[in-house]
């Protein structure tokens, strides 16, 4: 699937792609030009990706100037990168599916955005890899400004993709049970955040490491429940955990393989796992009883459904986020803020381990 | 999960169990006993099941005699002797889930059911090799009698799967595509009509075999669009069935393993593969790009189903399936018809092979 960049757009409207590596200017405001990390080809090597000073065309009656703020690194960014995501944009493009900008200027016919406004793109492909970016009103929607920097550059992927993994698959009340694995991720701290703040419980698993303890704390000063390593729950399973509270009747995946089969296990009757990922690059083994147990196996792609849900109800799950956010029930995920000139550090660190995400700051 | 047999309550309600070998008597009417196929202890050895002379209770107020006419010998009937369905009978057990019998005589009380009417149990675990029953009168449901003997015997499981799988995982409409594997199973071949007669596109996956022509035929004269072996699917993929028909929005697997892949791979976007058996004995493998193809999977148990749905939908769906076989719409599977006292031979080859199904007349 192939989606239209910024950059490809500017491009193909004749705006000038400067190619020399100059250090991000701060006299953005006067100039119509951005820096922005651009890739040429699809590639692993991380070189491919690299810093470029792109000329912004005029702002148009309906089109809005952006300075971007913050932008994270992804590992989906660098999957669009290598070119093994199922959308990717066409090429060169600028890297970044995810950040927040401030609106710098707007078009005469331009009604939902104001100069000052805090916002965020709403479809993967933006490139936010970037100090600045004009674009049509409608790419973008404003979040609010009371949150925090950090939180409002990660609040459209991540939160958002638990936030509607927790509503929409399953009716859970109060005393619920989640399980889930990769609990120390994004999604998955999201995920502990606001199933707390819903009164649900949570099993978290994890992968067996050497600071384990650490780890528990840090997810149980979140709101974890329960935190268990893999191979704890393969050898001697859950029962005790299943005598304080009911089988899960939602379970989140996104590892796959095994670790998913530990999800799949130990839901209760009727109840559904939702992958959202496959980070063990193993399929999941389905076993014939979940015939008699009823369970529902489903995935879930934000990307898609942001495509299906615009206007009322992307504002509605931005707004209980930023909510979640304001009232301490939800922070940001632990971030390295990485300034925009170190970029190569950050992908390489996204790239190579299952770090702290990094936020690069323009 | 155990059910109360017939059998089993007889036992425990004090009436005789006699144990020797009798021929089915033909003057059941006048008496209280039945010849039934009885099993004590859970084995592979079919020399477990054997022919016994059980003695009926009187009917009460609300209970009814009925004299079973036809039961067919399936697949899951033997791994309920076998020990490994879900759901096991208190041994002593007598054998066989489904079949049609005669009304023989009501208690004062029953109002749903009169001499002569037709019935199916309702539920697995009713004991349906035998030749006479007394059972409460909300265990069994009336079939019309103006379908075959064979289609009504056999009705209540296989088709009634299909029914329920074609209409309540997807919306479907005329022209869309169901694609299954199993395709000459009961199920298979009921999926094929109703399908057809719902205008819906079937491509039909079968193992290769050595009378694949054969086959291909007596699928395509029950409606099928297009039967494909397992190999051709896997060497050339169905392209060319897909610039004829839209992709299919609904799979149906009764296989597992590689052959449930083959369903699962070829879906739409958007599509459900429904899960209703494991014949392959392994492992579906899931794919982590089922989190972008929107693909959802669900397993199904028709047993499941009644016991959730009584009374309207269960003759609903009942008089549905009735009113397409009265319309040659559904044909009954091809069976092969075997006296009830030659049943060894019958379920010897259910156990051995994927033989047509053996219906014991009794």
């Amino acid at each position: 699937m192939l989606i239209r960049s910024l950059l490809h757009r500017a491009i193909h409207d004749g705006t000038m792609l400067l190619r020399n590596h100059q250090k991000c200017s701060t006299v953005w405001r006067e100039t119509r030009h951005c820096s922005a990390l651009v890739y040429r080809e699809h590639s692993h090597n991380i070189d491919t990706v690299r810093m470029e000073q792109l000329l912004l065309p005029p702002v148009a009656d309906r089109s809005v100037r952006v300075h971007m703020l913050a932008a994270p690194v992804n590992p989906a960014d660098m999957n669009m990168i290598q070119g093994s995501y199922p959308i990717l944009c066409p090429l060169p493009a600028v890297g970044g599916n995810e950040g927040v900008g401030e609106v710098i200027e707007v078009g005469s016919d331009v009604t939902s955005l104001r100069p000052g406004d805090w916002v965020v793109p709403i479809d993967a492909g933006f490139g936010t890899w970037r100090t600045g970016a004009v674009c049509e009103e409608d790419e973008i929607i404003s979040v609010p400004k009371d949150v925090s920097l950090l939180g409002a550059a990660t609040i459209f992927v991540n939160p958002c993709t638990a936030y509607r993994m927790l509503h929409d698959f399953q009716t859970l009340s109060p005393g619920c049970t989640v399980i889930q694995n990769a609990s120390n991720s994004a999604v998955g701290q999201a995920v502990i955040q606001i199933a707390a703040a819903l009164g649900l419980k949570t099993i978290n698993i994890i992968r067996d490491r050497p600071n384990c303890a650490e780890l528990i704390d840090e997810l149980q000063s979140l709101g974890a429940d329960y935190v268990v390593t893999e191979e704890e729950v393969m050898s001697t399973g859950l029962h005790r955990v299943f005598e304080e509270v009911p089988k899960p009747k939602l379970g989140l995946n996104c590892v796959g393989g095994l670790s998913g089969g530990l999800v799949f296990s130990n839901l209760d009757y009727g109840g559904t796992m939702v992958t959202y990922g496959g980070m063990a690059k193993r399929p999941l083994q389905i076993p014939k009883s979940f015939i008699f147990h009823n369970v529902t196996l489903t995935g879930f792609w934000l990307t898609q459904w942001k495509r299906k849900h615009r206007e009322v109800q992307l504002k509605a799950m931005l707004n209980a986020v930023c909510d979640l956010m304001r009232d301490g029930q939800l922070s940001a995920p632990h971030c390295i803020q990485t300034p925009f000139h170190q970029y190569t550090h950050a992908l390489q660190a996204t790239v190579q381990s299952h770090s702290r995400k990094h936020v690069l700051i323009m």
